[in-house]
């Protein structure tokens, strides 16, 4: 299951996991056997697998001719991929979709290999020995598509209000495919607005980017709860015939920031919302459908309103879910609790700005996404961290101006990077890690921020709380990591939050 | 996701679930109340729903014109379908698929409502309380396809040995959908052999059956370790054009009963079983294809050969995921345990054959099915019970062939029906429900078929063993609902049963 | 441990249990064996003996001469005790304690054999297969006394309240061990003031009972919060020299009914309480100190103030912890749901009026106890149950005019016997047996009780709420049996009763 | 429960536990309040005190005049005992006994109160942060004895083989109580044999050592199947009369080490054990006789015949039972895992030095203590380190040449004490600290023992091994933590080690 909506009328589109591969672990005692296994899945949800750390091979086949598109969801944690056993691309990142284009491909069946490699080691600056657990495995969908003369990589759609009306930029960005230039033309359709891009000369295999504006007269908003979500249809034309087109959703609604109030659709929200790995326990990452609005249903039975993707970016399925749902999303890039010598690593600039762009560039148009938020609780008490913060806030406003920024400190009144964001966010574990009251800890961490810190007078979020706990461990004493004191616990914290 | 292969390339398809429906209860405090829920889905796993019984209606919509076919995998348990606010279908029992053709649709989006029923009543000889979950909903996918002049219902194949060769018989079912007769052809492909039919005339509204036999000159057989699959693929045409296929899988492979033998391409097979439900802690009995996987991971890891589909027709993907793996199944008809006066429910005779017919109809072809069962632990013991075993057996062999037949007792040494099926299957219990050594019990038993009952001379099967425990309950003094009772008592059995 | 006080400084007496005893099966295979079994204890704890049910012998030695008095504070079910291979007691009822008295032993080491017998047949009344356990052993403490000439039997005080100033009445029992008349003195010394019984003469092997009345002038009531124990100590003299001595504990407090109401120390009360079983998932009903203390911690940590000792007396042990933390006592004779058939075995008569006597005699001085209870959910329906439950409160008045009286009702608006006790007391289950809303179902009885039958006017108790749970098992759609819904249940009905 | 036997005739003894007492935080928000809890106990299995760090008041009152002895089994961590207001002892760590003797008491009602600290610093050496637990309370039994003229401290019997025949040396300890010089007899009985002391005069308020050898005809060894216990019984006598006593019991054995084995009455052993704590998750280290029972009842029923005091001396009730069911103990000093920095703070070596003391004093006549360990995973790869080891062994071969002595090593291959102890013992992890094979780890431990260490040719144990698992955690595909998974893991480690 790719999506919860059909993307594609005109271009064709299979997938390819959603069956069984062939499994082949690369090493240890079972090294060169091959399973049969279901997938999207993780191989430490396998038998005999639970502790496998290194590299496995998928495999499958597929019958297709002339120019295609492989899209690979996921795969966790670095990804080889080979077609009738030539490399066509590489991968790092378990959190990120990427894509590749293969032109010419012979009629008849064809190996496709994807090796996955979740070991940890120099080379991998984001994927390190953590409180969350890096997967190995193809985790999320793998995507067949039959292509033409071109494709539209992408259609943004930036819905804004003006003069009391409702407007959005629309861009697209096209490829050619042929060695030869060709002339092409767009048509982007919202609603009964239609933006239209005529005679587009696009130079051989070559990209552009088209942009336009909309205007409409009458419009329903995104509200969490009347979640109106829009489609935005772009086909591209030769020669009067339409060779692909490209289905996406948005709703309209805005975010901003206005003193120390985070405003939705020009009104202040009340962010009450829970922290969410993409981890099951029969299923690990790859989680089914099923499981994902199971996880939404008790987020929404609990009276929350949001959801943070901690650490990493989410399954687009989960995003759409969202969108349908009026659940709002702190999407955050992956990386959690880097310490100054993790960031010191050298691969960890590129590969954090690479998730970024992946990120935003593909999850652009929800409109349950809210806030950008990077780098959980790394050093942001040094200059070193500082000037990591600074890159990456600056590489986000790049890519979209429409959405605040944040990151979750835990720097308790050291940080210094608190002028960077647009809305200041702490994780606070009173109770848990120390006995201060939650009351006393949290007045003392804001006044501190109110009169010390580049954080003043700006919005001001928790972004988590929590003490730890056991299945099934009770007692009547209620001593640490029982589900009492767990409970308890939450309930202090919770309440104390809420009337601050 | 509706199979794991795709079973049309014209016919034009697609799932209506997989996304977000509308839920609304008909009874209780949250009557006519609107929920957002994913589909396929079980109400009992919505929160606030998880101890309804009564009504609900799931809702959706799409886009069609003109003749289409909506399938629904499965509805529990009392399915009443409504297009555009008018009835036309209904359906009673959970387990297996219904369909419904509607013509001359008008251009737009159609309002699909689709009630379901889960409470017990007098007119649900099937659905009773019992010692397994009847949940309600929509918890087998739906399907929506576009129908030209004519479609094919189903194509059933039937492999068989001869001369040292492979041989298939082939029948096809094809109904024409226009108001005046029609003259089609149909070509029926496995891989190089070819069946055909031409100029075939359907009376309007009529549907036909056509039958073929191809002979096979290498074909490989489906084993348990190598279980390869064939496609069988069909086409009509009309005037030249395609205008309809059907694609489905089979496998070359033979079941039949010799003495006290099962064989399976002519060789003995020694079945080292599961029982089965369709029941999951998270969803209920709409099982995602991840979970179904993984539960074929455990029993294939065990050791085991095959799974008895406790106790009624089960979801195709799972027949599927077992075609793939090389798992043998027993499918079994809807029962449980019912009493003499359950069977004497009007409706009981009706609403079981109707399961029959339609289970033998929709699973034909899967190779990995190599046993029907009926009724398990029904009042075999009563000349009126023993004679509605005797007409479902008749109703199976009509239907199939191919295939043995079973029913799996607890009548120990008062069963009179052991006559009537191909196999002798017991489910037995000892240390559980009584402390009989297992090997005094079994041997008890097994005396006695042979020596007093028409069974003797027969295959014979243990359908059935076990122990009850409780989750985390565990104790050092082994006491009965302790996992250290129920891991010991499961080893005494198995050990018992498989040294017999 | 015995009790939690001295109860002799002159008679000499030691506990038996409290080390190692040899426990040797008597049936099955494991028969004859010889174990080394910690005591008191229950067999079901002992590796292999989980599942036991029959009889065992429980044997240790001790060193004594003359004449010696054994009490047995449990033995579960019925007790065969054999000393230096004679029998020489047998008693039913895993509940009550029992004494036997040994005159002239030999000096030196005595072979103690106590066979306990848990089996279910027709001679035992009481216990029968039901929804709580009947363990096996020897599950409370033995105690050997040495005994002089004369020894007593017990000393009953009842305190009440006249003319502003407390009273007691003082009643004794002592037996004449010796072959020859005697004449002996007693008294009984509580606080400042003591009764005394000069030149009392006893005729050989006889027993008697002496009576008197003090007056105290400042004395500290038995009250919830401020439970304050007195001592009564009884020394019986022969030719002046102390030969004997019983010393036990009680407490100024008077409980009486006065319309609606049960008054304690003259103030209405209200009775927010626990059902508790004698059950420990380590040590069955042999439950040492520290967790009967560790229940009350929970029960008091609770809010409630009292506890009914369902379905039978309990351990003196416990009713002392409950004297000692002012938590009041339902105590309850040994029967539970009870059906008019098992009513009607002629043991059930003599078997639970020995119980009543038992229970009455030895814990008449108990502060905490304020209410006798009978036969739980029994056939008070019917005529022949009434008659039953008539004799047993006779019986009851008979031995103790101090306290009121009831007995928890299961039927619902058919119960005929409510006229008999004091306290009219109902189970009710309602969201667990059945939907109707607690409200609902407590108006609808209490407005029967009160319009439709002779427990119209008097006080009425709630004496069972509650909702099965499986440890652990939590979902998020609160289905029966988790954790989820009996939490959310209990709360409903305790909300509701509290409410009434 | 003192003791599982009589341990004074003549003396008068009296629990003054086992009965609620108060108890009285003093930091906190309870601080102040007072509770009654049972005792012994430990306040982190009060409602609200399972967290809780510091000193809390102990409460109670007996009647007494005269001398008393008051012992204290167990306080945990830091122990303050106050009389009528006056302090009269401290002690630390809490794992061995200790007394107080107090002169002249007036005749009434005195309060005890014993201050009980279990918080963490620089005083406390032995008890620090770790991964078990310190609980605070008085967590073992307080007794109460009245004492006379003079008392018996303790009596130590060896028993030892010669000519055939079994001996034993007996020396006693006793103490004049008076302010003048007093002349005593003593006498010690075991079986039939008495060793006498006569006309002993003992200077005023001072304490003397008595010793003698007996030898015996014809007595019965201790062995594991058949563990017969003697007692020894040892009474002081002025002009007399028996004015004190003292009975304690031991058995016929003798333990010695010969070149790789360890000979237990001149055969070797093999030592197949558990380490066990004192934890209970209801009772915390308090642990009642019964549960003390049930750890060795499952301990005797996996096989095992010996069981570590991991890493503390045990109470005495334990090693009671021990010495009845015939299980050897390996008891240990108090200390695990200290670093280098933790065994050069200053009060390291007085401290471990006191428990050595008090341990070999106290439990010197238990026939299944084989051998003392010491400094558990200590830093005995360090020269400072080795130095401590060394002066501890010289401590315990000063008070006991009877037993043999050794220390559990984790220092792979690095450690350099190994020639100290008389058994060379390791703890290893494969498997689950570490990936290597149990086999290839254990061997190349070996060989290098063998080859490069003073431990060479010694006898050799593993004396721990070990998987984390959590309760209830189970998964089909086998991950750490699992129960699965920890037994596989346990299986592997046995069964390599016990074919080794």
């Amino acid at each position: 299951m790719i999506r919860t909506f059909e993307t594609h009328l005109i271009r064709e589109q299979k997938e390819l996991t959603g069956c069984l591969w062939d499994f082949i672990p690369c090493q240890g005692e079972n090294a060169g056997k091959v399973y049969k296994v279901a997938t999207p899945g993780c191989w430490e949800t396998y038998p005999d697998f639970g502790n496998y750390r290194g590299e496995a091979i998928y495999r499958t086949s597929f019958v297709a001719e002339g120019d295609i598109r492989l899209e690979f969801k996921g795969v966790s944690h670095t990804a080889t991929v080979c077609l009738d056993g030539q490399e066509i691309a590489t991968h790092y990142n378990a959190y990120t979709a990427f894509e590749v284009v293969v032109k010419n491909l012979a009629h008849g069946e064809h190996i496709l290999e994807v090796k996955a490699d979740n070991s940890f080691n120099e080379n991998s600056a984001l994927h390190i020995p953590n409180d969350y657990m890096t997967y190995g495995g193809v985790n999320r969908p793998v995507v067949l598509e039959m292509l033409e003369d071109a494709y539209i990589n992408y259609v943004h759609v930036t819905p804004y209000r003006k003069a009391d009306k409702w407007n959005a930029k629309v861009e697209i960005k096209v490829t050619n495919l042929k060695e030869d230039a060709q002339m092409l033309d767009f048509k982007a359709l919202i609603a009964e607005e239609a933006a239209e891009w005529k005679d587009v000369v696009i130079e051989a295999n070559d990209s552009i980017v088209l942009s336009s504006e909309l205007e409409f007269a009458e419009v329903s908003m995104w509200e969490q709860d009347n979640p109106k979500l829009y489609k935005v249809s772009v086909t591209a034309y030769k020669d009067g015939y339409a060779i692909d087109d490209l289905i996406d959703r948005f709703g309209f609604r805005e975010v901003s920031v206005e003193g120390k109030k985070i405003l939705f659709n020009g009104k202040p929200i009340h962010i009450k919302g829970v922290c969410r790995h993409e981890d099951h326990p029969q299923f690990g990452c790859a989680i089914p459908y099923a499981a994902m609005a199971a996880d939404l249903d008790i987020i929404r039975h609990l009276g929350a309103n949001s959801v943070r993707t901690v650490h990493y970016p989410n399954d687009e399925l989960f995003l759409d879910l969202c969108d349908e749902m009026g659940i709002l999303v702190w999407e955050e890039n992956h990386a959690r609790g880097l310490s100054l010598e993790n960031m010191q690593n050298l691969n960890f600039e590129p590969q954090a700005e690479k998730v970024i762009d992946e990120m935003i560039t593909l999850h652009y148009n929800h409109p349950a996404i809210y806030i950008w938020g990077i780098l959980n609780e790394c050093a942001s008490e040094t200059e070193y961290g500082k000037e990591c913060y600074r890159k990456q806030f600056e590489l986000i406003k790049k890519l979209d101006t429409s959405r605040p920024t944040s990151f979750a400190s835990c720097k308790f009144k050291t940080d210094i990077s608190l002028g960077l964001p647009d809305v200041v966010s702490y994780n606070i574990y009173p109770l848990w890690y120390h006995n201060t009251s939650v009351e006393d800890y949290l007045d003392d961490l804001y006044q501190w921020i109110q009169s010390d810190t580049e954080g003043a007078g700006k919005p001001f979020l928790i972004t988590e709380v929590g003490a730890g706990g056991i299945y099934g461990y009770r007692n009547n004493y209620n001593s640490k990591w029982t589900e009492e004191y767990q409970a308890e616990t939450l309930e202090k914290q919770l309440t104390a939050i809420l009337n601050y």
